[in-house]
C-alpha cells in the first residue's frame, strides 16, 4: 500500500524533506476524550490493550483528531514480561504490577523466549490499523528496550531508585546478563514480527536508562539495544533512552536510524555528540504545553530552529501528560506544520 | 575550638591534602541500627528532627560509628516552608506532605520571610552537636535549593513529574519570581544563622534539578543558587544540584567551592565542563554498596582515580539507601582513607 504521507519516514532516512514531520509519544491516550470514551466501554487499559479492535480505534484518533504525521500502535512494553512468564497487571492511579518477580538464577530458567506468535493480539491489531489507516500515515511499533523491562521484571513494578534492579546487576552479573539476552531474544522475535504484521518503523523505550551509572549503561544496556539494532531494521529504527544523556556519543554509533531526545538534552549540544548521519526525534518540555499559545508557539519554534531543517522529528522530549487540554497539543502540533525553516 | 580532623574544609578550599576526605549523604538515618534506636523513641522523623538534643546524638553517630570525616546537621530541606507559613508532615513510606499549597498570588503574599530565630531548634541542634564533637571533624549545614522547595510548596509532596510546579512557571512567571525570592530570601537568613551557631560548611540541595529543562534551569533556579552563593559563603559552600548536568559549565562560575555529582556524571568530564578550580564532591552509584566487599573496593578506587588526588570530597552521587548495610558502608569509607594515590 502506498504511504499518502511518509514525511516521517524520509525524514528518518536521512532525506531532506519539504518540512519537519511531527508526532507525540502518548499521543494516543488520556489527553483525547474520544480515548476516554473507549476506555470507559472496557474493563481498563489492559483489556483496551489486548482487544485489537479498540487498541485500532484509539491508534488512529490522534491521527484524525491532531493531524499527527505518525500513528504509534496502543499497547505497553510490558506484554514483552508478560509473554515469557510474567504476568502484570495496570493497577488504576498506581501503574503496574507483577504478582512473580525474578529473584534468582531458577526464575530465570523458567522464563520463556517469546515468539511473535505470543503477542497475537498486538500483531492482530497492527493488521488491522494498518488496514483502516489505509496509506494515511506511517504506523510506529515499539517494544521497551532490555534494561528497562529486566528493571520491571526484578522490581514488580514502578520505582524511584530501581535499587533492587541494580542490585541484582552488581550480585549476580551473570545471572542479569541471561536474563538480558531472554529478553532481547524475545523483543527481537517480536518486533520482526510486528514489521511482518505491517509496523513501519520502531521505536525502543529505555525509559529508565537514567537510573543507570555510564558504566553499567555500557555493560548491561547498550550492548542490548544494539543487539536488536541489528536483528529488526528492516524499517527505521528510533532508540529513545531517557535520561541517557552520557552515552550520546556511543548512541551515534548504534544501527539504528533515530535517537530520540528528552528535555533535559540540548539539541545542538546533542547534534554535536551524536554525529551528522542520525535523524534527532523530540524534544519540547512537556510542560509547555500547559502554556498559552502564544508560548507554546514560541517555544515550539525555538525548538524548531535549535533541530534545523533537517533530520529531525518533532516530538515532546516525554510523554504526554494526560491532563494537557488538547487544543494545546493541536497548537504545537500546527505549529510544526506552518513552521517555515 | 580547633578541629583535629579540617581535611574536608581544606579540601573544599582547594589545598592540597594528605588524603581524599570522605562522608556520605543521608549518613545519619536509617542506615545504622543506633538512629533507629533512637527514632524509636520518638514520635516520628519530624519529632527528631525538631529535638536538638536527639538530633544531635543521630548527627554524630556516623562519625563515632562509621568514622567518615564530616558530620550532617540531621535535620530537613522542609524545615524552610514550614517557617515560611506551610508546615509539613512526614508520611511514614510515603514521604512529605502539606496541608496547604501555593496556588495563586494571594499564596504567595501571605508568606513570611523566615528569619534565622524561626528555626530556632535547628540553631539549637547544631550548637549542641558543635559542642559534642568538640572539634572531632567538621559539621555542615544546609538547605533546599529555591527551585526544589518551590517545587515541594507547588505540589504538596513528591511527584514523579512536578508538572504542577514546572506548570507554574510557564503560566505564571512573574509570581513564580516573587515566591523564588521569598525561599531565597528566607534561605539565605538561615544558612547565615547556621554559620553564626557554628556550622563549618554547607550544603545546597537542588533534589529535583534534573525534572527541569535548560533553559528554566538557567532562569528559574540557577540566578537563586547564585544569590545565596553570593550572601552566605563565610564558610565553604556545596551545591549538590541532582540530575542538572546540562548547567556543569554554568556551576563552575559560582561562587561556591564545591560542586556536587550524581553517578551519572562522569568526573572526567564533568572536570573538563567545570573548570579547574572547583572541588568536585561525589559520585560512587549508592547501588554499588550492595555488592561484596571487593566490588565496593574496586569501584571506590576506580572512583578515586577518576577524579584525581587533589579537590575532591569522596561521598556517593545520592543518598545512601537505607537498607544498605552499614559495614558495607565502612567498607566504602575505608577504602578512601587507605587509598593511595
Amino acid at each position: 500500500m502506498n504511504l499518502q504521507n511518509d514525511l516521517i519516514l524520509r525524514t528518518a532516512r536521512g532525506e531532506k524533506t519539504e518540512r519537519t514531520p511531527v508526532w507525540l509519544m502518548r499521543q494516543a491516550g488520556r489527553i483525547l476524550p474520544e480515548y476516554r470514551k473507549v476506555r470507559a466501554k472496557t474493563g481498563g487499559f489492559k483489556e483496551l490493550v489486548e482487544t485489537p479492535e479498540l487498541a485500532c480505534e484509539v491508534t488512529i484518533q490522534p491521527v484524525d483528531i491532531l493531524g499527527v504525521d505518525a500513528a504509534i500502535i496502543f499497547s505497553d512494553i510490558l506484554v514483552i514480561p508478560e509473554a515469557m512468564g510474567l504476568p502484570y497487571q495496570m493497577v488504576e492511579s498506581k501503574g503496574p504490577w507483577f504478582e512473580k518477580t525474578i529473584k534468582n538464577a531458577q526464575d530465570i530458567e523458567n522464563l520463556k523466549i517469546a515468539q511473535g506468535d505470543d503477542l497475537q493480539y498486538v500483531l492482530e491489531a497492527i493488521k488491522l490499523t494498518k488496514n483502516e489507516l489505509n496509506g494515511r500515515v506511517p504506523l510506529i511499533g515499539f517494544a521497551g528496550a532490555p534494561w528497562t523491562i529486566f528493571a520491571y521484571m526484578i522490581e514488580g513494578g514502578g520505582s524511584k531508585t530501581f535499587s533492587k534492579a541494580k542490585k541484582f546487576f552488581y550480585t549476580y552479573p551473570k545471572e542479569s546478563h541471561l536474563l538480558l539476552q531472554k529478553i532481547t531474544d524475545s523483543t527481537i522475535n517480536y518486533l520482526k514480527a510486528q514489521i511482518i504484521a505491517g509496523a513501519d518503523m520502531l521505536q525502543i523505550f529505555d525509559s529508565w536508562a537514567g537510573i543507570l551509572s555510564p558504566d553499567q549503561y555500557k555493560e548491561f544496556a547498550l550492548p542490548y539495544i544494539n543487539q536488536i539494532c541489528n536483528a529488526a531494521n528492516e524499517v527505521p529504527v528510533t532508540v529513545f533512552a531517557k535520561g541517557a544523556f552520557f552515552v550520546r556519543k556511543e548512541m551515534g554509533k548504534l544501527n539504528c536510524r533515530t535517537i530520540g531526545l528528552d528535555w533535559n538534552m540540548d539539541p545542538v549540544e546533542s547534534r554535536a555528540l551524536i554525529g551528522e548521519d542520525k535523524t534527532l526525534q523530540g524534544n519540547l518540555d512537556p510542560c509547555v504545553l500547559y502554556a498559552d499559545f502564544s508560548t507554546i508557539k514560541k517555544e515550539t519554534e525555538k525548538m524548531l530552529r535549535n533541530f534545523g531543517a533537517h533530520k529531525h522529528i518533532a516530538n515532546l522530549g516525554h510523554g504526554v501528560y494526560p491532563d494537557i487540554n488538547p487544543d494545546n497539543v493541536k497548537c504545537f502540533i500546527d505549529t510544526v506544520k506552518n513552521f517555515k525553516h
